[in-house]
């Protein structure tokens, strides 16, 4: 096995919609004097690539309904930013503590339907995620690969919590060029048992450690996973996803 | 921002009761050329520290109970295995489908109580978690420290699946030398919001990243990150878990 190393692209200037995120990263990278290898794999944080397509809602045109006007009054929170949220959701899993864990449209289950009103550039507006993270991925991976000439990988990350455990990590919300569970059925150990761990969220994986290059402060939107053989294929986020007839936790 | 390298450790030999971990870590990174640097952090997966310890259960030696054969019996299971896993268990949090997800006497919510039957070396036996951890942990920091002339940090992990997402991921069960959460309560974004994500589990960030390097069938069981800056302290494992109080999914 071959050391991973996680490099992170600095000099990502703000996004703006409509911005060319895969010239960018081209960019950043001469810039960093970073060439493009085969086995690469380039993640980046979902708030850029929200911005790049233009989903950045302005509160001050949000008209809040009566159920996000309760909401916000009981947990003295923003009616409008509530109303953002629902609209977001396709279902409310749990809704306790001022705490909105939703299902977003995507089957993502997080908070506030993954609706952000952080690191955007003007007070008062907030970032959807993505309309379809896959596609995002998919657009930056082809966007990446014609120009340099090799063949890539593109995770899309959010930052979630997590149930029983403090503090947030990020996750694959949109994947291109792999597949994101490398899978260990009917493979058996030195023992000869078979694995009981069959199959290994590798795309979360990833996600989790370009987080430790990217920082929350930073500004370091992308980072390039090196060394890292991928489970090949042509994947997508879906399949992160748990099967809601197989979950204990709905 | 520097790039972050994980490096797989080999030739780590097979581990047995009353081993040196550290010393064996500190030998096979010596085989390796590899010098332990101020700030590395050296993750390791938890089999081979139960190993050590000696949390190798032999199946035949256990008699199930009643309420284990029951459910033995409804879900196929080994008996045996089912009570084994009962006694690690402080709570049971689900049990549906033939899955038990278990409260450990830790705190930590996994399957079966974090016992494991793969990557054992006898078939008939399993791993159970380590006692303590932290003081795992804790013990092969200062065991790799003293000789190496070093300050480091150390990470026990695990291989848990997770509510609503498919595949498992690694997280930290036992923390050394560092914190294991990053906070940013209190920290400004650059148009002036208050971040809302205001703590990060680098722990279980670095517990994924590793597990990069690790595999499942490679025998790594050792991994050093290096290039990271890890929250300075002298935190545990136990930050990491969710107060009761305040979780939606107990």
């Amino acid at each position: 096995m071959s050391e991973v190393r996680i490099i992170p692209l600095e000099g990502i200037p703000e996004v703006h919609a409509g911005d060319d995120l895969a010239s960018q990263i081209m960019s950043a990278a001469q810039r960093q004097g970073l060439a493009f290898e085969n086995g690469d794999v380039v993640v980046v944080t979902q708030k850029v690539v929200s911005k790049a397509e233009g989903r950045i809602v302005d509160l001050g045109a949000v008209e809040p309904g009566e159920f996000a006007r309760q909401i916000a009054e009981r947990w003295e929170k923003d009616a409008r930013l509530v109303e953002v949220v629902l609209g977001e959701s396709a279902r409310i899993v749990r809704m306790d503590h001022g705490v909105m864990i939703c299902e977003t449209k995507h089957g993502l289950i997080c908070a506030n339907a993954g609706v952000d009103s952080s690191n955007v550039e003007r007070l008062g507006t907030v970032a959807l995620l993505p309309v379809d993270p896959d596609a995002s991925a998919e657009a930056i991976r082809q966007g990446i690969e014609r120009p340099a000439g090799v063949s890539l990988a593109v995770i899309i990350t959010d930052t979630f919590g997590r149930p029983w455990r403090e503090g947030h990590v990020n996750f694959a919300i949109g994947v291109a060029g792999m597949e994101p569970l490398r899978d260990y059925m009917g493979t058996f150990d030195p023992a000869g048992y078979e694995l009981k761990v069959t199959r290994m969220a590798v795309a979360d994986e990833l996600a989790a450690a370009a987080e430790l290059a990217h920082g929350k402060l930073d500004r370091v939107p992308v980072a390039v996973v090196r060394g890292y053989a991928v489970p090949e294929g042509c994947g997508t986020a879906k399949s992160l996803l748990r099967d809601p007839e197989k979950d204990l936790f709905r």
